[in-house]
């Protein structure tokens, strides 16, 4: 048996060809040995989804014919739909996804994960969360539209408005950059999931659910909400050196893995002027002196700002409100997870890990009962 | 960074006090110290999820106010009710019981888990399980009652008729018995997804989904299956060897870490025999002929019967049909699920493991994009 690493930390969980998050030299390897920074620039998300599916870039007919699967996928089922209306529309986003898509998925059977079911689950979330975000705003929940991307589908479903093209771009650049990551932590859980042969939706469910932490997804909302209090350029170095002494942590700052800039954050950050100035004049502040204040406490630590900084300020600039920021990484990361846990059947194992026991042994305590 | 292990196997991935499996020596050990042979013939279900959240047994006064709060909790909210309504009733009843549990934990905001929570999701899985089965086959939904136990719950609110007291026995005993187990796979898709600061409820749909797969708790339905198959202790033999010879897997032997006779399947087999004589006696004549067959083609392998194949037998002697066994191996884990959340959250580490790249380097594949 091996020795604990908290938070399995370095340790092998699996072997993967969907992505390669390589630390050390702040590179991210897509499926198929892309540099992120040169796949981004010149795909679209429903490319990208193809190519962690299949592990090579679709061609014209292919991605066509990828457009008609999405196109057919983006309807809510019956189940789904009176789910989404069953919901208070005041819950909290993430759990409207975790129980619409769970709904969605929902089946009269066991069935093994296929790939005309990823590329279904894929397609209705961005259904899901426009209908979420309506009905938070007391709207009418619109329909999907076959002639608009995806990306251009979120923004449409979410507004009622035929969207700007600049917001379609930063949306599905963004959704580009997001769409796998390693062993994350989401796609561990959709991966420990399928392990024991459950079906694709289950292991997505328990995806989500991992996504919605603040150690995961939702720190880009966690982003947002510090750079609000911040408020200005100007207040930043007042309102940094203030977080730093009362130990506040800053979001958008470390990663578990990079130990340098994370090159997603690199392409957001180049998007993020354009996007959103004023925010992007506090951002660009904020980050000069949070990395000076977190070098200054720790040396020791690669102190990088992390995706979910930059992120932040694109997806701003993109119109889309910082509550909806976790759900619209979920349908970016629900390529990856489905990816995951297609490569993983090949060679299925259940994920089993082993425990330390630190409780007394048997015989230390009496039993003692209730009085019957 | 440490070598790949397949599904984990023999690696710690968390220190606990919340139950031990010693497979070596064939002993479970719950929180506290007890051996589950000596708790199992003297607890009740509800003593026992006391026992998991709080590492120690209720007094009197500690069991009543635990009775009361499972009473408050046994009542599906608006939106899990609607939702329930939703599911179309012939839908694969693990598939339900994600969606629904999705449904009655979804929050306003983000929450940290609680022990109240823990509660309030182990009060409500007899509650849905109960309007799945009654759905099923197309009976009204029987209402919960506060003067029964959680058990004779699950029995009142599936059958509609005063439940019989052997038979509250039997389901209570299960429930005790698969009330935790260590690192299973579910309990790891739990810790996992709550290592994110995610809330308890997407820890617990999380491990629905994980325990949904046939290597995991959809095993005793299998066993079951088998034995169906198999018909009578007088069919045995040839059905045994018939199935050994197109190579197919005995459901209900071998486990993970049992080198030795699970404990749970000796308390099992020794009730079942008054639960359901007809079954018992071809589950007997199966074991016995299984593991001949097993030991003389894997000498090698440790073949125990596992805790599967024995409560498919007890179960079945409890008026429980096959197609619920998953959901009340659910019902009685969600103690154990959310125990160990719980209990993680004093030293709350993201679980994100590394992974091993058998992908292409970078600049292999030259980037060929379809025609814009």
């Amino acid at each position: 048996m091996s020795e604990f690493s908290p938070g399995l930390e370095g340790v092998v969980a699996a072997e993967t060809a969907i992505s390669e998050v390589d630390g050390a030299n702040g590179r991210l390897i897509y499926r198929g040995g892309y540099l992120i920074e040169d796949l981004a620039p010149v795909v679209t998300y429903e490319e990208v989804a193809y190519l962690l599916w299949h592990g090579n870039l679709p061609n014209e007919s292919q991605l066509d014919e990828l457009h008609k699967q999405l196109a057919a996928g983006r309807h809510l089922n019956k189940a789904a739909k009176a789910t989404q209306l069953a919901m208070d529309p005041a819950t909290e986003p993430m759990d409207v996804l975790r129980t619409v898509v769970s709904a969605q998925g929902a089946a009269k059977t066991l069935v093994k994960p296929t790939l005309e079911e990823a590329i279904a689950l894929t397609a209705v979330f961005p259904t899901i969360v426009g209908a979420t975000y309506r009905r938070r705003q007391g709207k009418d929940i619109v329909e999907p539209r076959d002639d608009l991307s995806h990306a251009a589908n979120v923004l449409w479903m979410m507004e009622g408005k035929e969207p700007d093209s600049d917001a379609v771009h930063r949306v599905d650049s963004y959704l580009v950059l997001l769409a796998d990551h390693g062993l994350n932590a989401s796609t561990f859980a959709a991966r420990v999931v399928a392990s024991t042969g459950s079906n694709l939706t289950s292991a997505v469910v328990g995806a989500i659910g991992a996504l919605s932490g603040p150690a995961h997804g939702r720190a880009t909302y966690d982003a947002r909400t510090m750079l609000d209090k911040i408020g200005s350029a100007e207040n930043a170095d007042k309102w940094l050196h203030e977080a730093h002494a009362r130990h506040e942590r800053f979001s958008g700052f470390g990663h578990r893995v990079y130990r340098t800039y994370d090159p997603r954050a690199k392409i957001l950050r180049e998007m993020a002027k354009a996007a959103a100035p004023e925010l992007h004049r506090t951002a660009v502040r904020t980050e000069e002196l949070a990395l000076q204040i977190l070098h200054e406490a720790h040396p020791e630590r690669p102190n990088a700002t992390n995706v979910d900084f930059w992120a932040s300020v694109v997806l701003t600039g993109a119109g889309i409100p910082k509550e909806i920021f976790t759900c619209l990484f979920a349908t970016s990361r629900v390529a990856g997870w489905t990816a995951h846990v297609l490569e993983s059947l090949s060679d299925l194992r259940i994920i089993r890990p082993a425990s330390v026991w630190t409780g007394p042994q048997p015989g230390t305590k009496p039993l003692q009962l209730a009085k019957r």
